[in-house]
């Protein structure tokens, strides 16, 4: 058996099981598998919000919707933008070669959806404006599938909320270091709240940390999370390169960081970029086309990466950061 | 006027002219703009791939559908892979607050075509396996439009093959380092070819650059380009993880490049790539949340970075690299 379940795919046969169009999620459980009975899923925000579109957003249509994802697919792999999110719930067997977790530990993957088999039996609660849905079902994880075990200090929501993204605060960390000019596009919503507050963090005092929202009552969320926050349309790249030479006196960013959850983002963020700067893509509705064909078509030379949500210690990084910061733990928690 | 040309989309109005589905490229010559008499498009591997594929490859059917997406479009933009190619012709005219390049200068673009407004009066020459296409029209560059004046001591063919994909030696030059083992996935192509040899380059007799390629045919052009030629299926993960790890007695690479033209490289890739190593996507058919996820997936954190096609000094790199190298100076004269 190979560590990343490719064993599973469907459709293609020997695919990685992201890559699949098709999983086999009903086998019995092979010798290095983890058996989840599933709780919640965390739905990606830019699945979430095509699913919302889509099917006009009622509770009933969003659930017979997912249903029908996951009956198709065995696994919760929206079509469109491709992505996925994460999910909870609590170890219910262990195949013969696997020691870890220990069953009944509540744990939360940190593999994507759309590699992760997956059997619904029942969606037993979809509520508007909220990205988790509650189910009963079982998942699959493979040897190579990233988890983390639920903290007992944390509400579910807060962890499941704080470890769906917390791949972006990781690469914050790694990247901001002290006097840099951040932008953050898309500051208001999850991602962009860990980014401005590990970001802010890093620069210190002679630094700065621009947290673009919209819509406008997203703003408070960024303030809340150390930024300084700007309202502006982050679809309109000139909109935003103004946005941003202002706020730093004719200058651009060293570093942006790109967290929203609509498509259309790359132009303003690369406006906004030095040439010697970096861009980091974690929104899911990023396209790579566009990313590389705008920077190319503005002769910008900046250095463009793609977020990959696993940098190791993330979990831990971004549940401390959410601990530590009062006011984020109020943003996680309602 | 803004110097990228906003002042051109009709649709969006405003949008960067990458962004807009609708460049209007018939309105008079601006103060900054220059308007160029095209001979050729060369249009990008991954949309002329699937330009061949729905159309069945037929010169005529090829010839209608480029002037159907550049009525439509005002630009050589393929809706399906979003992305473009280059184009080489003479400067017919300038702006009058413009002073370069003179006219009549024969000029290569260097800003995607999905980026530049075209008017195309006739398609004049299609021909099966060349994605040169020789044309009469006008198209428009912007005050941020790169260009390249074309060689006098090389072949038209020859100064557009490398001046299209001249952004994949700039990252191998600025990335590879003496002693590294180093991954080309698509060695076979002009991207890939270049890349090899710059890798070749930098790596030194203590490093490596492995050079996978498909179908087997293509591998004699990588091994003329300096690489080890491996011949695999490079939408097969797991057969590109085993070709990688026999090469190189077990390890990964520190470096990955992805140059192919197909869709479905970004799990071998991954997998092929240290967890400490870096990956440059230039292929036009990489797909950003598949490329995120598939990492997360496999627990990888391995960075992933956006071919950016342009890098200061990228054109006379890749022309001198050629030059030098009397077996790619063939291959691309072929």
């Amino acid at each position: 058996m190979d560590p990343f379940g490719t064993y599973r795919s469907m459709e293609p046969r020997g695919a990685l099981p992201q890559q699949a169009r098709v999983l086999d999620a009903t086998s019995a459980l092979e010798e290095d598998e983890v058996l989840v009975d599933v709780e919640y899923l965390n739905v990606d925000s830019a699945s979430w919000r095509q699913l919302e579109t889509s099917t006009g957003g009622s509770p009933d249509a969003l659930a017979a919707r997912i249903r029908e994802i996951v009956d198709e697919a065995g696994k919760m792999h929206n079509p469109v933008t491709g992505s996925g999110g994460m999910l909870v719930g609590r170890v219910a067997g262990l195949g013969r070669h696997r020691v870890e977790p220990p069953v009944g530990t509540r744990i939360a993957t940190l593999v994507s959806l759309t590699a992760t088999p997956l059997v619904l039996e029942d969606v037993l609660e979809v509520r508007p404006g909220s990205e988790k849905v509650r189910v009963r079902g079982r998942a699959i994880l493979f040897r190579s599938s990233l988890y983390a075990e639920l903290p007992d200090d944390l509400d579910d929501s807060v962890a499941l909320g704080v470890l769906d993204v917390c791949g972006a605060p990781a690469w914050a960390a790694r990247l901001v270091s002290e006097g840099m000019n951040v932008v953050v596009v898309g500051a208001g919503g999850k991602s962009g709240m860990l980014t401005c507050a590990q970001a802010a963090r890093k620069a210190g005092p002679g630094g700065r940390v621009l947290g673009l929202c919209w819509p406008e009552n997203t703003a408070i969320a960024a303030k809340d999370a150390g930024a300084e926050a700007v309202v502006v349309d982050c679809t309109d790249s000139i909109a935003v390169l103004e946005s941003v030479t202002e706020a730093f006196g004719g200058g651009v960013a060293d570093l942006v960081f790109v967290c929203t959850n609509v498509p259309g983002c790359e132009g303003g963020a690369i406006l906004s970029c030095d040439d010697e700067g970096e861009i980091v893509f974690f929104s899911m509705a990023t396209s790579f086309t566009r990313a590389a064909l705008t920077a190319e078509a503005l002769g910008k030379s900046c250095r463009m990466t793609i977020g990959n949500g696993y940098v190791p210690g993330h979990a831990q990084l971004a549940l401390d950061l959410v601990r530590s910061e009062p006011r984020l733990m109020e943003r996680f928690a309602s």
